[in-house]
């Protein structure tokens, strides 16, 4: 077994407690990685306070993974001690079913296992990236290039491939307008891609208090959604809305912000139900779509484009013993725009 | 001015009558239609019964016409005296919005102009199929190619072309499954069509009573959505669903049809919301479309498709004195699959 300290949540909601926890020793086809970074995403929080049904306890969160691979199986081709890469929201699938081989593994028809607070296919339970190490599989494990520096490029690893996910498959890109809804660790991130990939990008945001840095990310308008009219005056605009956050909005008025054919695609997980007249699809044959992360090759491209425009998530550095008190200023929305844990500062 | 004897249908809900209509003389771009054939659509009854607002009478509907080029305007290009030809659910558009060069005209930015019960950028009412001629613009008659009866060619108008967009944008095709809800007018088509696209084809219909016309359309399978436990069997099957029904059914229950990343395309108009958890899209990153007709691009592209497939609609064909009866048999659901009109029949 390979040991490693790491940040373990004893138990639901409680503090962060410095541990050393446990890895499988190397199977033929693992690498083991010396993680440098993990990033804080909202659904750990969710995950460590039991917000989603039933968690499994000791956890070790984290699937914005940063890193270097250490040591390598006897098996492994695509990497060799040094390399960059990252981990993810799975470390492993099926490999072999029709999601697997078109490389959506998130959809694998034997379920894709989770980072962390999973179970692997081997009945262990899974460990993640608040950790100064982890052992996965090469096949979940992906490069990261030079161009990309580890502690921006850990948030890209969920973050970004989520909102990278349905920028591409409906299609952004020069001459469409795409609005983001919500400025946070997802929203920001869409903001960069959307804008790199050559879109014109609106803001969406419930007051006017991100709109320098809603600017300065790359959009081209900030719209602050609290103020009355500002939804009317944006009916039929948009080709492309992402939509980031977990609040209820009014589904109906924001799919009349979208022009004709337009898409709204949905990341978040809202408690209540979308809820719309049949008329505000039909009629304009619009769109109401939801996106979940996304698969290897295309976090791989992600990636590849990241580093071709000098882009990485905005970023507020954080030592272990910090964590705790990042966990609330995320749910107070209270972060610029995503917390990276620097592993080195944990003790155990 | 040019006269023509239609059924004119002279306030909301009234028996038609057959009377003398007239209709512009012809200008440069027109061409004057002797039609043969007009298809009985529901969304005709809709509008003669003043179900959807306001409707203007007297009113002479029809917009699944079939018919020969008699006379053309002076700038007339695209067809000479004697071209077989059909117009759907569009007589006019700006021609100069994005929409209109993207051969997506019914998203016009200035208003595409209804065929019937519509006003015309010159302000007069729109008269429809349900007559002997009509006058169009040569932007919106589209070629009928010779293999296709004009009778069976009439609804593909507009029963065809709004199943094909959708069957089209979502990329029904062989390895893909596709359900089809409801086996009325726009029901069969699209079994024909998404069948010849070589998809594998489903009908989701309440009783068995369609059965075997719905394997004989094309379907590989059919299932009859009232018996319990049909639905739950068919969770996580189809890659691409087309609701044709304008009843109010569970749509968090079809979502739940699909597989991940697919799509269910609704056409109907329901009078209740669609009401759904976003985890149902959320996490297989699912789609819920709407779907309004097509442009002419895509409609000529459709109707060449049928030629070259054998396809037509299925078609009761009816007299003049027969569309009374014909409507309430529509709305009692009592047709196989489409009522078109002789027009031959009119006598006024």
């Amino acid at each position: 077994m390979i040991s490693t300290p790491a940040l373990v949540a004893p138990s639901a909601g409680a503090a962060f407690e410095a541990r050393t926890v446990e890895h499988r020793d190397l199977r033929d086809d693992d690498v083991l990685i010396d993680i440098k970074f993990a990033g804080i995403c909202h659904s750990d929080i969710h995950q460590v306070r039991e917000e989603w049904g039933s968690a499994h306890f000791p956890m070790v969160p984290g699937h914005e993974i940063a890193g270097i691979v250490s040591a390598v199986g006897d098996g492994v081709t695509k990497y060799k001690v040094g390399d960059r890469v990252g981990v993810g929201c799975m470390v492993d699938s099926c490999g072999e079913c029709e999601f697997c081989k078109d490389g959506e593994e998130q959809f694998c028809s034997k379920g894709a296992v989770m980072t962390y607070n999973g179970k692997g296919y081997d009945g262990e339970q899974t460990k993640g990236g608040y950790a100064q190490q982890v052992v996965v599989s090469e096949r979940f494990a992906v490069g990261i290039p030079d161009g990309i520096e580890l502690d921006v490029a850990a948030p890209l690893l969920c973050a970004g491939i989520t909102v990278w996910s349905p920028l591409k498959r409906w299609g952004a890109g020069p001459g469409k307008k795409v609005a983001v809804i919500g400025l946070g660790g997802l929203g920001h991130m869409a903001v960069k891609l959307a804008a790199a990939m050559g879109a014109e990008v609106s803001v969406l945001s419930r007051s006017d208090a991100k709109k320098d840095d809603g600017l300065a990310l790359g959009a081209a308008a900030y719209h602050a959604t609290g103020d009355e009219g500002v939804l009317k005056s944006l009916k039929g605009t948009f080709d492309i809305i992402i939509n980031t956050v977990s609040a209820d909005l009014p589904m109906q008025t924001y799919i009349g912000l979208l022009r004709p054919l337009g898409v709204i695609a949905n990341v978040g997980l809202p408690a209540g139900n979308y809820d719309f007249a049949p008329g505000a699809v039909v009629g304009g044959s619009r769109v109401v779509a939801g996106s979940n992360i996304g698969g290897i090759p295309a976090t791989a491209e992600m990636l590849a484009f990241c580093a071709e425009h000098g882009i990485g998530a905005t970023i507020e550095k954080i030592s272990a013993d910090e964590v705790d008190a990042a966990y609330d200023r995320v749910v107070a929305g209270d972060v610029r725009y995503r917390f990276v844990i620097d592993t080195a500062t944990i003790n155990a």
